[in-house]
C-alpha cells in the first residue's frame, strides 16, 4: 500500500487528494509554488515542499523539481491531479524510473490518448464510434478540402496536440476553410508547439456526454455512467451533471460498454474519462479521452456513492478493483457548478483580489470542494476555479432547487464570481427541461446580459 | 401546500428549516430575539421579525408573540424546531385556533408523551416493552421503597415532567433511596414546576438506541431505523450514529415494528423519535418519545437518503407519506459530532466569545449543519451547539476515518470547542469496536484528562 504521496498540484484538487489520503491513513506532502505559500493545501498536508516560483513552467510543470521533492520527503507515490503534468507520459516514465508510483495510467495509454488523432483512430479500431473526419493529420489545405468534400460541411479544424478548446476553427464552406486553415495552423503552432491539425465533421446542437471509467492492474475495468457537460462557454464547462437528461439506461449501457472495450484495448489502468458528442438522434461519437481525474468527477461520486480519488489510490497501490459492473447503480441526481473568479457581466473577465469573506453553503445534499478561506487572495497566475458546489437529490429538480438554495447561500465577497450567471442558468426553462446543447450557454448569455442592461 | 413558514427557533435548526423551505419554494420568516439579531438565520430567511429580548421566556417561549409574528407576516404555518415550544401542546392548540398549521403532531400525542409516566404506560399498553418500574408517579417515599423492592436495585428516580437528564437520581440500596427521594422531588419542583417522580429499574451498561418514525394524516406510518446515541456525557449526547453497531437487521425490524405500532396507537402524525435503552442481551425498553425533530436527525437522513425536515413540511401540508416501509434501505453508515462551545479540558465549561475565524470541513462524505460564520459571537444565553459535523461512508470505519479528517480540518478560533475530546473518542478502541454503553464517555473522559496533565 502507498504510504506517502506527493501532491503535485494546487487549488481545490490538491485539497481533494489530501482529504482522500487522510481518510486512508496515507501521509501527504504538497508541492507548492511560492505563489501558493498561503494555500489551504499547504495548511492541510502533513508536509509542504516549495518547488519554485510561478509561472507553472518553473514549478508545477518542472518535472525534475517534483521528482526531487518526492524523493527528499520520502514519498513513494505522486498524484498529479488534473492539468499540469497529469497527462505527460514522460513524467509518468520519470516517476517509474525513480521507483515512484505515478497515480494514474501507465505512460503508453497517456501517450496514445495525448495525441487526439491517434487517440481517435485507436478507439475507432476498438469499435468505438468516432466523428467522421480525417484519418489523422490533414497535412495541407488541399487535403483538408478533399476530406471536407467527403464528409460534408460544416467542418471543424482542431490542433492535434491541444486541449481546452484552444485553436479550434469552424468552416461552413470551402471559402471559410481556405481562410481558416493557415490561421488554425499558426495558432496551433503558437499554443502547443505543434501545428498539426485534424479535420472532422462539425456537429451542431450536440451534447457533451462523457463516460467515467475505472480499471485495475489485473485487466478488470468498469464504467460509472455518464456526466453531461453540455453547459459550456467557449469549450469551458461551467455546470455539469449526472446522469445526463438525454441518456437512457439502454444508451448508457451501450456507451459504457464501448468505453470499457476501448480502454481494455489500450491496457488502461486507473481512472479516466472518454468524452463523446451526442446528437439529437442518440448517435454518439468519441472525441477524446482524459487520462486523469477530472474537475467534474464529484457528480459521478454523488450518484454512484463511489469515491474515485480513493480508488485511484487503491488501484495505484496494486489493489484489485472489487466493484463489479452490476454493482454500479445510478439512483440519484447530482449537479456541479464551477465557481470561478470571473465576472460574467464582463465576458467572464478574470477577477482578482482578496476573498474578504467566505462562507460555503451547507446542510443536506450539498458538497463543497474548495481551497478558499476568508482572507485568501487567489494568485492570478493559475486557473480561476475557486470552488465546486455540488448538490444532489432524488430527482434532477430536487438537485437543481438545492443548487439554487446553495448558490444563494454561498458568500464570497471581495472578488467577482460566476454565481450570478449560474443562478440564471439553473432556472432557465430550456436548461430545466434538459434540452440544451453545447452552444446553448452562449445564446443564454446574450439574453441574460440584456436583462442586466435593459435599454 | 404550505406557502410561508414562521421559523419559531434559532441556531442551526432555524437554518436547517429555512434550507428545507427554500428547496420546496416555501417562503420563510424567522422569529428572532434581540440577542439573535446577527444570526445566520436572520440573514438567510426571506423575512425576520423580532419577538422580544432574552431570556427565552420573553421571546422563544412567548407563544402569543410567536403567533402574532406569524399572523402579521402572513405565514400559514409555524415550525417549532426542537426545544422551546416544540413539545408544548398548548402552543400546538393555539396554532390550530389561529388557523396556523403547526408543523408537528396534533396536541393530544404531544400531551400524552410529554408526561413520561403516561407516555410509558401508553406505550406499554400498545405492546412496546418498557423499563420495569412504578406505574405512574410514586407519591411517597414508602411507595418508592415498595416498588424498588419489587423490581430490585439499583433504581432511578426521574422527574415526570422533565427532560435532558435534569433532576435524575440513582439509588443503589434502600438507604440511598431514602436520601435521594426528597432531594429529587425538590429538584424536580424547582426545575420543572412539578415535583412528580417516577421510579424505574436502573439499567447499567446499556446503550441508548432510538427509532425515527414518520406518519402522515391518513394513518400511514413507517420507521427509518435507529440511531445510537450511547456516547453521552451527563445525559447529553455528544456523538451519534446510524445504524447502531449493536442492532442487527432482525432487532431493527422488531424495534421498528414496535415503534410504528406505538405511534399508531396514539394517532401520531409527522416526525418523531422513540427512545429506548438496549441491554447487552438485546432486550430493549422504551423510555420516552420526542414529539419533534431531533438534533441528531441528519445521521438518519444520510443513511436512508430521506430528508426528514422536508417530510415534516409535506406531511403538515396534508400530503401523503409516499414512502413504504420496504423502500427504507440502510446501506451506509453516518456519524454526527455535536460541536459545542464548551471546554472539554475543564469539565465542558460553557465557552463564550467571538468566533474569530470559521472554516467548516468539506469534500466528499461530509455534511455541516451550522449557524456559524467568521466574526459571529454566539449569545451566551442559549444552548452551546455551534455546529453539527456529519460524515458518512460505506462502512462505519470509513465514516469514522472521515470524521477524524473532518474534525482535524474544521477551524473554529476564538472560542473553545468539544472537538479535542471528540477526536479522542472516535479513535478510542472501545468506541471503534462498537462496545460502549451510556456510561462509557464518563470513563474515557477521566482517562483523557490524565493524558492532558501527565503527573
Amino acid at each position: 500500500m502507498i504510504r506517502k504521496v506527493l501532491v503535485a498540484n494546487r487549488g481545490e484538487i490538491a485539497v481533494r487528494i489530501i482529504r482522500a489520503c487522510q481518510e486512508l491513513g496515507i501521509r501527504t506532502v504538497v508541492a507548492y509554488s511560492t505563489a501558493d505559500r498561503d494555500s489551504l493545501a499547504v495548511r492541510l498536508a502533513d508536509e509542504a515542499v516549495c518547488i519554485g516560483p510561478p509561472p507553472a513552467a518553473k514549478s508545477y510543470l518542472n518535472a525534475p523539481a517534483l521528482i526531487s521533492a518526492a524523493l527528499v520527503s520520502g514519498c513513494d507515490a505522486i498524484h498529479p491531479g488534473y492539468g499540469f503534468l497529469s497527462e505527460n507520459p514522460y513524467f509518468a516514465e520519470m516517476c517509474a524510473d525513480c521507483k515512484l508510483t505515478f497515480i494514474g495510467p501507465p505512460p503508453e495509454p497517456i501517450r496514445l490518448m495525448g495525441d487526439k488523432a491517434i487517440g481517435r483512430e485507436t478507439m475507432r479500431k476498438a469499435g468505438v464510434p468516432t466523428v467522421p473526419g480525417s484519418d489523422g493529420e490533414v497535412r495541407s489545405l488541399e487535403e483538408a478540402i478533399d476530406v471536407a468534400r467527403q464528409i460534408g460541411y460544416p467542418v471543424l479544424l482542431k490542433p492535434s496536440g491541444g486541449g481546452g478548446g484552444r485553436g479550434m476553427r469552424v468552416a461552413y464552406d470551402e471559402a471559410d476553410l481556405q481562410r481558416a486553415f493557415p490561421t488554425a495552423r499558426a495558432e496551433a503552432e503558437a499554443a502547443f508547439g505543434n501545428g498539426a491539425l485534424l479535420l472532422e465533421k462539425y456537429l451542431t446542437r450536440v451534447r457533451h456526454v462523457e463516460i467515467q471509467v475505472l480499471a485495475d492492474q489485473y485487466g478488470h475495468a468498469i464504467h460509472l455512467g455518464e456526466r453531461d457537460c453540455s453547459a459550456q462557454r467557449r469549450h469551458q464547462k461551467i455546470v455539469e451533471e449526472a446522469p445526463s437528461p438525454a441518456v437512457t439506461p439502454e444508451l448508457r449501457e451501450r456507451m459504457g460498454a464501448d468505453a470499457v472495450r476501448g480502454i481494455k484495448s489500450i491496457g488502461y489502468v486507473n481512472a479516466g474519462t472518454l468524452e463523446f458528442l451526442l446528437d439529437q438522434d442518440g448517435n454518439y461519437y468519441f472525441i477524446e479521452m482524459n487520462t486523469r481525474i477530472q474537475v467534474e468527477h464529484p457528480v459521478t461520486e454523488q450518484v454512484t456513492g463511489i469515491d474515485l480519488v480513493r480508488w485511484q489510490l487503491l488501484i495505484a497501490s496494486g489493489e484489485r478493483l472489487t466493484l463489479r459492473q452490476e454493482d454500479i447503480k445510478i439512483t440519484r441526481h447530482a449537479i456541479e457548478c464551477r465557481i470561478n473568479a470571473e465576472d460574467p457581466e464582463r465576458d467572464f473577465l478574470p477577477a482578482s483580489g482578496e476573498v474578504e469573506f467566505y462562507l460555503p453553503p451547507g446542510g443536506p445534499g450539498v458538497r463543497v470542494d474548495s481551497h478558499l478561506y476568508s482572507g485568501y487572495t487567489p494568485p492570478g497566475t493559475y486557473d480561476s476555479l475557486l470552488a465546486k458546489i455540488i448538490t444532489f437529490g432524488d430527482t434532477r429538480d430536487e438537485a437543481l432547487n438545492r443548487m439554487r438554495r446553495a448558490l444563494n447561500e454561498c458568500v464570497i465577497t471581495g472578488i467577482k464570481t460566476t454565481i450570478p450567471f449560474q443562478l440564471a442558468l439553473i432556472d432557465d426553462p430550456e436548461f430545466r427541461a434538459g434540452r440544451i446543447h453545447t452552444g446553448y450557454v452562449a445564446e443564454l448569455l446574450r439574453q441574460w446580459k440584456e436583462t442586466l442592461n435593459p435599454v
